[in-house]
């Protein structure tokens, strides 16, 4: 069971054109184009007719032509041609979706559309293109629910053991983190004074000292996270040399057990380098394939026993658990919404 | 669940020989061979001893004698050896079924043998082997339920999507069809008077001006379609060209979500020109895996929504829909036979 | 369900070494592995904190590290470190078996700990490593339920199909077995007088004479086989020629339908020759992978229908079916003792 009510990416902006994209998003099997006009459309893939995908089919114009029996449905999903046939029932159309294009990535509304506002971004992926930072941005896919994801963001001492040859040292599992938990977000806070840079941030930005290494975590439902870097040598204020980029991390789900997941290096510094650019997204590639071995790993193992057998419960456990609490309440208050006479404990 | 009391094309003549073919039909494990007097068996794939398949074991004479442990079983199910034993129980046997080749096919029958008739084989398919035919007959597999095919073939509209590159044009999608439905059929007809020739028709009988086109569908419960088809020049009755030929459609159940596509093509000119027998059967495998392919999408999105769902009606549709009731029938009076207390609807 | 105490090979001695090996034994996914001084590990795969994989870690001392968060468990279970916290819950602690290296094998223990008593392994084993037997041990794993291993075991005639071209001959299969059925096991004996050497006989010991056959197969619940072969030229005692070997079975049940074949086959002749050591591992590979695959296609056709259908049962049935009946008994007897109150027709 998925939030409806809310955007998940579905896209990288740059991935949706004037071909029929198919892509599955939190269970709903879909397909993403663009009008003549360059807007985003999200359509259920999936003719009414026989039921075949309609991302067999092509766009004619800025409609969608089933590659079957060559019914066309407009971007509005209303029915527009039935070979053979002179009169068409209104009540002929496919499903469609809200769809926007906003700080590098196409989003999706899945639930009640006349609830679909903007505003409901989650704001903070503006970092991804604003005009002082460099935009980075890409997806990997993760056999794996990603609340896992969630959880593997919310801790990151894993960094110390899982990625020392990219973003992990010592310090990341040893300080202690400061937690602020309100009621629309989760935050993890971090200053690591003095410690060994990591090996990407040592390739980033060329330090040769120990560091002061700051990392602000910020959680909102259902499934964004975003992390504020910042790397100063130690006791400087990075006059010479500073690190500052944000992690915009969207673990969209695909079904219950696979994950889309979009990500943001947008970083403050060394605007004009575009080999940094790629070193950085092979970092980053490098970084997410450990976690994604090992998420999927974990997954396997939930497949046969429940997340109730766990027995070994940290201090760093307190944030991932309140983010899916928040989760399930969103969740819950959706259902009494949609079934109002429904008990669902919220 | 399947018909069971008809006869299923089980393989190509071909096919059968003096080895063990393992094949399933409508669920059914099977093996088919020849006898050395050249009658087709076919017998469950599964000795009755220790349940592993005879098709590991090979022919002695008529016999099949089991992979395992040599126990030994006649073309007519009697056991006739067990190794180490000197007395063999009457009892102990294994499960054969009524096998008849006609047409160029093998056919088999799976539901009570005492009905097994052949006067009960579909009599259109005997153009695929007479005198004044060219025969050609292949298969393909498809991992997609049988009726999904029948609903391909009562529906030819689709040509004029899917199939432009061999046998559709635009008419056959524009042009009303004539059906009619009697007790034990279903008949699709359609004149396509002054239309351009689909590419494969060029290329089998060199038509240089626009046709008329006739084709006449007929379906048969529960699997069969064949089709007869005409083509012309304009105005003429194809005193210097003419295309003619049937396609004999049987779409056997393999299981639920696959089937055995075996074809015929029996063609009533250019009788001696074996390059063209060859360009037709490339024509046709283009053709029908450009159907494949569409079917196994629809399959996959059956698999997890249903039929249902449907919003879109044609009037094309009423044909299939009709076929589709009479293989229910026919699946019910079955059930009420073998069950006579048992409320069918029927 | 799968007997719990008793004694499973786990692994040949030599797979055990200082690094996390990975496996599934009697559906419970372990990981061993050999402390500083030697002694072997069995621990659940499994890190109590995320259900992570602990093979996924790494060694460190006796310890063994989660390769997610760090948190590191000692060859006891016991977790000695969180990073990033100084207080450990002594509940903390991952799940370990007994688990003993003996006669090649290392052998772990599902059951309750307390009764894990070396004297209840299979003590026929100990011919793995006598020093008078030359040894040789090897594994597969086979798609297929352990007991159908077992049932193949205990009815040798199959050698006379299946293996003709390594250890079969037609004696085994028209030579009547004596079967001796008692408490704790069962025993198939067949004395094979002035028969044709096996192939892989004449390959081993040299024979060019029709040779004296015995074999004595020996089954011990759940799981165990072992063989005693003896073949010597007609009349004799084997003065110049004697071929002497134990089969050593260990059939694991890795899941209910797949099972680890361990085996050993230690002879008592020729036993500085290492060149027939391997035409031996050779041949048994041959001769178990003509079994592999027999057994796969049986398990194959038991995911359809259930051994019930089986209509044909000769003599030599009654062997392995007693073997199973002991087997059930071990499990109910068990299921007893665990839920006392609960009626288990024991």
């Amino acid at each position: 069971m998925f939030a409806k009510d809310c955007w998940y990416v579905a896209a990288l902006a740059r991935e949706v054109d004037r071909t029929l994209l198919a892509r599955t998003i939190a269970n709903e099997q879909l397909i993403f184009y663009r009008t003549e006009a360059g807007q985003p459309v999200a359509m259920l893939d999936r003719c009414p007719h026989r039921l075949v995908p309609l991302s067999a089919g092509k766009l004619v114009g800025d409609a969608v032509q089933c590659g079957y029996h060559g019914i066309t449905f407009n971007h509005d999903g209303r029915c527009i041609k039935v070979p053979g046939e002179h009169q068409i029932s209104p009540k002929f159309c496919s499903t469609v979706f809200p769809a926007v294009e906003r700080w590098g990535f196409v989003w999706v509304w899945l639930g009640d559309p006349a609830a679909a506002d903007e505003s409901k971004l989650p704001q903070d992926f503006h970092w991804g293109t604003e005009p002082e930072w460099t935009p980075l941005s890409d997806s990997l896919r993760v056999e794996g629910n990603y609340q896992l994801l969630v959880d593997n963001l919310l801790d990151l001492s894993h960094e110390a053991f899982l990625h020392m040859g990219t973003i992990g040292n010592a310090a990341v599992a040893e300080t202690p983190a400061e937690i602020t938990i309100r009621g629309d977000f989760v935050q993890v806070a971090r200053f690591m004074k003095d410690c060994q840079p990591p090996k990407l941030f040592v390739r980033a930005a060329g330090f040769n000292t120990n560091i002061d290494r700051r990392q602000r975590i910020l959680f909102t439902p259902p499934c964004y996270v975003v992390i504020e870097v910042v790397a100063v040598p130690t006791g400087t204020q990075g006059e010479e040399r500073r690190l500052a980029w944000w992690v915009l991390n969207a673990l969209t789900p695909e079904t219950e057990r696979t994950t889309h997941y979009f990500w943001g290096l947008p970083r403050g510094f060394a605007h004009d380098d575009a080999e940094l650019t790629e070193m950085l997204r092979a970092g980053i590639f490098k970084t997410f394939e450990e976690d994604r071995v090992m998420i999927e790993a974990q997954q396997r193992i939930l497949d046969r026993v429940s997340l109730d057998t766990r027995t070994v419960y940290t201090k760093a456990d307190q944030a991932p658990g309140r983010a899916r609490s928040m989760v399930s309440a969103m969740i819950a208050l959706e259902a009494k919404r949609t079934h109002p006479g429904l008990d669902t404990g919220v």
